[in-house]
């Protein structure tokens, strides 16, 4: 493993929530930290100056799609994904399960691992922990995560339980694949990050036992990271919350905790507090498209005519680009007649809107006033949840 | 006039190529220009900063679509177009005309004006030379267009003579409408730039005698500037650069030349040969949108499977931030899989390179080397003709 250069720092703790730096072979990132979601390669209206001009020090990147196109050899051959987009910072790729697991009637799990058929013409293909493994190593993400089984919410104790068990076999088999790829060549697959590191990932649904055990199951592993997977899936918030909590402390204090596929600026800043560094969620970008829009002051909807005469920026605590430069008038007029630039430019709000709010929930810990900016942020979202734009 | 700030100052002459000056109430514009065009007040795929970043100096909007959505009204409250789409340096708009003229079975043409059905909800709307002036008073543009009537090609000697002499008559109608306007309040209309300027627009098709016609009439009316209409619409290319010859040595010297709507790379290089200077095109960005790029070498259409791994830059001489990021691979990867970022990184080139284009017409014309610039511009691209590529 001397290739490895992942690195994780703790700098500052305060009551649940931590400070650190994540070192990664292309480049530092600070933690808590929010990874904008580039599913093909591409952060969807934003460019990747864009990005680096709100602060984003890591995109996430989507195995599944980038294995159909434009394929993981052909990124491989162009030396791996940081090379192919043109993104010399951190990058942290899935595993391609949970797409593959969202596909329903198109694919098939047994123990080898997941039979799908492609969104976009149909033909088979096989996941298995082994070859998530090799993909990622072909797109020579930083970050690398093992393929877990998906577990739908609701499911019973005994389908959790044997899902949750079948993850771990995953995730042993992954990290031995791992393993081997770290130390010789692998027939077919050309490693193009050879400090990448592998999270694993603990599911077990809502059930805490089943928490427990997962993650008693995969520390037992050893991975340089670990994930909290199965939530964000439809259960109520406070479980979630509940989940976190319980899941956080059974995970090694120096190491960093990535909460998957969540959620609002309220949830991140109530994961924090239960002790997640990394986060990743399409909200920001897909709601941005969609015309929702974030603010210290809760959502707003840019379609609504209420703005259509409305002089002020989206956000009057902002300072991002779309901010500084137009109205909300304008916003809405872009969104009214279809222009790609209401995407662009909501994209940009809601991207740095969320950035910024992990940036000061970073300075807070660092000051050791993390708990009175949580009860500020709250404060000022539940006035505006009395005014009069309903919620949606 | 006192309020008016707009004036146009020649610095050099080199054969037929002019470089000049062209001051307005926000700012500067060095010619020739090429005007990237924002329809609906935004550059498809462009921010404004994109737009400055690549050194845009004027943008043109449409007078037809903004007058629909959102209404010259609003914008007008809002304290004109630049103000409300947060641009603040010199806008060009259109009289509408032309919009309203491809509209087809939609609108009737009266010697009072064009009486049109908007197409987005049928709403009937009459549209006359001094309501094209009151629209454009209230969007505040720094230069403002009459409404012209757009003959058709082909079109008889007949047609175009009836057509030429209607033009001439609503642009006197335009002008005194101008001037009512800067004189004093028009009841109804809120003129928010009083610094605008108006140019008057040549008509008369193919027929040189009737070009002659009316550049006589339109001069004599007087106006800040001239533009050329009625060209690129499907005569052929040795006949729109013919017309151009020929009608530009008709316009005073001292005064600024649009040729509106054209065109290629090619057809700038040649109308600024025969004293044009200024241009405005949808080709550049329309064009991104479908993935055709345009280079020093001739046009390339990036969803060619050939592109797939080429790790070169669109034209390797081209300094724009698509170009200097990222490989023709990966903006193939962009647009077969239809992010939005293709449209954004591909408006971003094509605009950059018609705005270098034109960057690099100025400074030859200031070397006095226009003639060996536009040599070397046609032999370049000329040799890309006997390259691998078929012509679109």
């Amino acid at each position: 493993m001397s290739d490895l250069s992942f690195t994780f720092q703790l700098t500052h703790t305060d009551g649940g929530a931590r400070r650190g730096v994540m070192t990664t072979p292309h480049g530092t990132v600070a933690t808590p930290a929010f990874m904008p979601v580039g599913t093909q390669g591409a952060v969807k209206g934003a460019s990747h100056r864009d990005l680096e001009s709100i602060g984003a020090e890591i995109l996430l990147s989507n195995t599944y799609h980038l294995y159909l196109r434009p394929g993981d050899d052909l990124i491989a051959r162009r030396g791996g994904l940081h090379s192919f987009i043109g993104w010399n910072k951190p990058i942290l790729t899935d595993s391609g399960g949970y797409q593959v697991f969202s596909l329903a009637e198109r694919r098939k799990i047994t123990e080898d691992g997941a039979r799908f058929q492609s969104h976009l013409d149909g033909s088979s293909h096989l996941l298995t922990p082994e070859k998530a493994a090799d993909i990622q190593a072909q797109l020579g993400s930083d970050i690398a995560m093992v393929l877990d089984e998906c577990l739908a919410h609701p499911a019973t104790l005994e389908t959790a339980t044997a899902s949750t068990s079948r993850t771990a076999r995953w995730a042993e088999r992954a990290r031995a694949r791992m393993l081997q790829l770290r130390e010789s060549p692998v027939d077919g697959v050309i490693v193009t990050n050879k400090g990448q590191a592998q999270f694993g990932i603990v599911q077990g649904g809502i059930f805490p036992a089943l928490r427990e055990q997962s993650a008693h199951d995969t520390v037992g592993i050893g991975f340089e990271g670990y994930a909290i997977g199965g939530l964000s899936v439809g259960e109520p918030i406070d479980v979630m919350y509940e989940t976190v909590a319980h899941t956080t402390p059974l995970l090694p204090a120096d190491q960093p905790r990535y909460l998957m596929g969540t959620g609002t600026p309220e949830d991140l800043v109530e994961a924090v507090a239960r002790g997640i560094d990394l986060f990743d969620c399409v909200l920001p970008t897909r709601n941005a498209r969609n015309g929702q829009l974030f603010t210290s002051e809760g959502r707003l909807n840019i379609k609504n005519v209420r703005y259509a005469e409305d002089e002020g920026p989206v956000d009057p605590s902002c300072q991002c680009y779309t901010c500084r430069t137009h109205s909300r008038a304008y916003l809405r007029h872009l969104f009214a007649v279809n222009e790609i630039n209401a995407a662009t430019l909501n994209t940009l709000h809601n991207l740095s809107f969320y950035l910024d709010t992990l940036s000061r929930i970073r300075d807070a810990i660092a000051f050791g006033r993390f708990e009175s900016f949580r009860l500020a942020f709250h404060q000022r979202l539940s006035r505006q949840s009395g005014g009069s734009e309903p919620p949606e």
